[in-house]
């Protein structure tokens, strides 16, 4: 009995570790669409959301059920709780991810972004997935080293971010206001994206050591 | 003994009402702080919201001692994982109200809103705090009409919220880019506010019937 209920725990991580790499593939698919205004792959990551929602729901029933069936204390219970929480964050990440997708679908067929933004967007995107990637490492191996790490790895998103509002802000911006409200919504997107990532890891640290990092607004 | 129990349920959806309001009053404060450029008035939502952060640790506290203690089933183990659910949806609502009063914050002592702007940015802080409030009442109640009626308050802040971006993307927007983009980052907060008070009425009708209504996303 013992052995399937740490299989039901186990598959609870494995099942959030999994969501983490399709929203990580969500949101470099999305970042890609966007730059290379590819309305198709805009298109594939708004229609593969729905299986992140899915998964979620998945997730969800899954906690649920170890809830009723186990009753688990201590450190089980602060993993299927955490997995709850888990499970929304991920999802989440994945509408981000769809958001960024639906710009491109919403920009398409204009041209691209600006040549002097679309680094910026490239970087945070390829930081994002990194992020998601890692944070499913995580999640799987409950490496508190690791989770640590990741609020440091948050920082780069931060700075890009803070960069990219630079730029538009530029008194010689030459793009004008619709495209430089449509990044400022974009950026957001990325740094939420990131946001969650770093609530997963902290997640992680409540579960290994049962105290919460400090919290995170942003 | 199953009188304790249920006094422990009751506690954890008042204490989640309390939440309601204070997240309620924390958008209004920083609704006229925005508006009247108040600077004492933005200090003091930044400075308030430590408190809404603790009683969501302490709501998540009652949750878990709950599951400890009781292992609830059923519509009891659904309002517990709600309840976790919910601190942190109520939680994020106070950060957004924060991040307004930062906005506000910022922008001091420059003059307020634009005079065409203020009036939606107005409205949207008194769509999102009576929604709040309206949730919170829900939560209190269990109401499952009050709760399906929250889906539609929540248009009329999409509603304020296309107006808005409507205006900034006009070509004759007089303010230039800087309050555009301020503007911009303002109305996803409110609106992103109101989606987490959906998203708390969606969990009251899966407290109730043990279904979740489909899921919004934004």
């Amino acid at each position: 009995m013992r052995n399937a209920y740490q299989e039901q725990l186990d598959r609870l991580a494995n099942g959030l570790a999994d969501m983490c790499n399709l929203v990580a593939e969500a949101l470099d698919n999305a970042t890609r669409a966007l730059l290379r205004a590819d309305l198709r792959l805009a298109e594939q990551v708004i229609t593969d959301d729905a299986r992140i929602d899915d998964l979620r729901t998945a997730a969800e029933e899954q906690a649920f059920t170890l809830l009723v069936r186990q009753a688990p204390v201590a450190t089980d219970l602060r993993i299927v709780v955490s997995g709850l929480h888990a499970a929304g964050d991920i999802e989440r990440m994945g509408d981000l991810a769809l958001h960024i997708a639906e710009a491109a679908r919403r920009r398409h067929p204009d041209l691209v972004m600006p040549a002097e933004v679309a680094p910026y967007l490239a970087e945070m995107g390829r930081v994002g997935s990194a992020l998601a990637r890692k944070v499913g490492e995580v999640i799987r191996t409950r490496d508190l080293e690791r989770a640590s790490q990741i609020e440091t790895d948050d920082d780069a998103m931060d700075d890009l971010h803070r960069h990219l509002l630079t730029m538009l802000l530029n008194p010689t911006w030459p793009h004008g206001i619709g495209p430089a409200v449509d990044i400022t919504l974009i950026g957001r997107f990325y740094e939420r994206y990131a946001d969650h990532a770093v609530a997963l890891a902290h997640r992680v640290v409540y579960v290994i050591t049962g105290r919460m990092p400090d919290p995170i607004s942003a």
